[in-house]
């Protein structure tokens, strides 16, 4: 046993420190599917106290740590490597203040997303982050990925809901401002820095979230357009019409319409054939659905709209969402998948689908591919699946995919963060300044790089 | 002359850089009423290789520098200190591109706000940054300031606003993210750190602003409400009643609403004798005034307003907005301010309401004072004017406003920085860990401290 796991052990005792056989599967792998690691030792923290202890010893063993929220992350970045410690926050879960006047959530790190969220609903309000993995991701995990998901079009990625961090740095010093307050100039905001950057930089042990209004009468559709210019423009149009703007404008390509629809047997509310379908909410408040449709009315007129089907039940809403979610069954009916989370400026996503319409068959003979995502937040989700996954055939989709979202100007992850699976391409998309920067940050604030090291950078 | 001057001036001549009765009085002091203060030479860059050039010079010589904007901050941040060269953005001023697909302007960091607003608006969108500075402010003070104003209730401080920045760093070095989308996480968002930071990480060269639908049909009113937690009352009932939300919730308190429709002689559209005012905006859209109307109905029926009015014509909206704006008139009528900006917790605002009442009299004696502010974004703005503008005066009215913010928790600068005029007060409400913290990045990112020294920290 390495003389760090002996300090640790001694210090914290063996509650909170497991090692060899004690260390339960659920700690030697994350989502991305790399090979299962079992840590050095697994840290099960049960305060902030617990992680300042465990990082100063770590610190002066220079023994590198990895840290775990709910494992649900797709870059790699809680994956164990070989020598490190896991230090999880499965523990420091629980939510310790929602304050309804001032619009506030306060929760450990490791309280798992569902539990905010009701937690929120609860209070009357609602919390601004949403995505797939709300069972399992963590809110520590979400500020450290800035995570993404199915609301940001409204309410902004994780950086827009952050009101206040708790971190504990390399050495194990506190940092803490559970800020309340929605304007705070008062020096740098410094929870920024912890904010999306996958836990390389420090461990965030506690989150405030601003809360919003929940938004009422929401209304789903699912409506066919002509192309990705004419669906930007319904969502300028959308902006303008409804006062309560959009929260949801999903788009599918007929590629991802036609598996949908006939390899995983989601029954089609539109005909095939189109080439662009999209998933919309638009929350109508006292006005009620009528808003909605008489702006759909108008889509339909102006030639915008070419087909549309509203849900009048949340029955009728459930099999909407039941397309833009037949991508969770592929595993069951489609070869491997090689996933991708790229953005492209609006104003160049015409041509991302046109050249991946163009170069995806030539890349590899016989790849089924689908592309859909989170339009209006400039994120594309690509998912190629070859008919058979090898080396090869993986590294020339990629090298397609991430030339293409490099000469258009996009960046080569939208909300799954770098980890160390993007690790070989943040290049492609960052200059060397920029990382030359980043660096300097993770210098200043790891210098001995005991912090989930290999990841981004 | 210095040798860093002479660089200066043998480098990039006399165009460029200014030296002695050259130097106008416009670039000796910025808002705060500060003694005024030539600086050692001023810099007049056109272009970001011009910044480049100037800080390596700088750098080499260990000149310090002062960066300036539009001169109008309120923290003493542009205003020249003895022996520091004065960087101007003034000629960096420029529109470079309207993206309406994107949603997008970018724009050189010396262009004054109220042409960026223009621009957005000429394009059928809007700018989410606004404040009373527009005319001369520049959006590379707002970014640096992290600047706040009208409706950061609806799009946040200028944070919120920005996708990406061109900066560069004290030894000249260019980092530039000219990123136009809304999702990128690929590696550390660095731009992040140089907003708020108030110039001393770095010069701010370029900024991409995302832009927003523009809000129709806006509805405007003056309320009057038993106190602040009805107030906040009423905010709530809003943002759920009323699917587009709020532009504008500002506080008056009864001080505040004397002094507007007595000395100042504003027109008063509601009787005076309540406690508390609010005028109010919200975009009603489609739904129309009606919406909006019944919302006030429900709210009165509730007893939480009292009495409301509600502008039918752009001059009666002028007419409710001139109670809000008498603040600018103070200086014709009433003794010399002290002004505050600072941060309260909703939940703690009625407390701070009432400590303010009881302690303020007996600061000083005969003092006339007001309260008001962005109640909704947790910012009051405080201002005192004691019957004779002694240095003890002053203290003891600071000593009250800030030992009262720091027991609520909240901060001594909602929205206009530190600079030097704070710095002061910078630890009554930023612990230890934190400022030791600000202090690293500082170091990192500015090992000479030749950029903006002596301010923020
Ligand atoms: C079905 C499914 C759907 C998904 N949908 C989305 C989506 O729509 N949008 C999106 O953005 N992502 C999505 N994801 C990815 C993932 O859920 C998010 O990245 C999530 O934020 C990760 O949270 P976690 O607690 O599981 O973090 P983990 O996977 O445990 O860790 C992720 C990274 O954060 C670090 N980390 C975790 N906790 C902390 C902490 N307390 N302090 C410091 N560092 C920490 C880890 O070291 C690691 O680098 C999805 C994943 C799945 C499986
Ligand atoms: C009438 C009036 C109303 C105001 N209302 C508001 C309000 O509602 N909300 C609010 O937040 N503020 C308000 N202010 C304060 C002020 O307008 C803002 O702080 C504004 O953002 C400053 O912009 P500026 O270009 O004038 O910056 P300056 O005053 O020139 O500089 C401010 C600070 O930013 C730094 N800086 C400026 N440009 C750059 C750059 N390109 N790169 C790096 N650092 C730079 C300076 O060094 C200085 O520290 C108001 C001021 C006035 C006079």
């Amino acid at each position: 046993m390495n003389a760090a796991v002996q300090e640790l052990l001694a210090t914290l005792g063996p509650d909170l420190v497991k090692v060899g056989d004690d260390i339960p599967q659920r700690n030697w792998a994350d989502q991305v599917g790399l090979e299962p690691q079992r840590p050095l030792a697994l840290l099960l923290p049960r305060s902030t106290d617990d992680v300042s202890k465990a990082l100063a010893i770590c610190h002066r063993h220079r023994q590198p740590v990895v840290t775990q929220g709910g494992m649900t992350g797709l870059a790699g970045g809680a994956h164990p490597g070989e020598g490190e410690v896991a230090l999880s926050l499965e523990r420091m879960n629980g939510i310790e203040e929602v304050d309804a006047a001032s619009g506030t959530l306060t929760a450990l790190a490791g309280t798992p997303l569902y539990l905010i969220q009701r937690a929120a609903e609860e209070a009357g309000l609602m919390c601004g982050i949403d995505l797939g993995a709300r069972g399992s991701c963590t809110i520590g995990g979400n500020v450290s990925t800035n995570a993404g998901g199915n609301q940001v079009l409204r309410y902004g990625m994780a950086r827009k809901n952050v009101l206040g961090l708790e971190v504990v740095l390399s050495d194990g010093r506190v940092v803490r401002s559970l800020n309340k307050m929605m304007k705070n100039n008062a020096g740098y905001d410094w929870t920024q820095m912890f904010i999306g950057s996958e836990g390389t930089l420090g461990v965030v042990t506690r989150v405030v979230l601003s809360l919003h209004a929940r938004p009422r009468n929401i209304q789903t559709a699912v409506l066919a357009v002509k192309d990705v210019s004419d669906a930007i423009k319904v969502l300028r149009a959308a902006e303008k019409a409804l006062p309560g703007g959009l929260l949801v404008f999903e788009a599918m390509w007929s590629e991802f319409y036609g598996i949908a629809t006939t390899t995983i047997g989601v029954p089609a509310p539109i005909e095939r054939g189109h080439d662009l379908y999209l998933l919309v909410e638009a929350p109508t408040g006292d006005a009620g659905p009528e808003a909605f449709e008489n702006f759909l009315g108008e889509m339909y007129e102006a030639g915008l709209v070419r087909d549309a089907v509203v849900a009048k039940s949340r029955a009728e809403r459930d099999k909407l969402w039941a397309l833009r979610e037949s991508v969770y069954e592929y595993g069951k009916h489609l070869p491997k998948q090689i996933g991708f989370d790229v953005s492209i400026p609006l104003n160049r996503m015409p041509e991302a689908v046109a050249a991946l319409r163009r170069d995806m068959p030539n890349a590899v003979d016989g790849v089924i591919w689908v592309v859909f995502g989170h339009v209006a937040d400039s994120n594309l989700h690509i998912n190629a699946m070859p008919p058979r996954y090898t080396p090869e055939a993986k590294l020339k989709i990629e090298k397609l995919v991430y030339d293409l979202t490099a000469s258009l100007g996009g960046s080569v992850s939208a909300e799954h963060g770098i980890g160390r699976m993007k690790k070989p391409y943040l290049s492609m998309t960052r200059t060397g300044p920029e990382l030359a920067l980043m660096a300097t940050v993770k210098q200043a604030l790891d210098p001995l790089g005991i912090l989930n090291p290999g990841r981004v950078l």
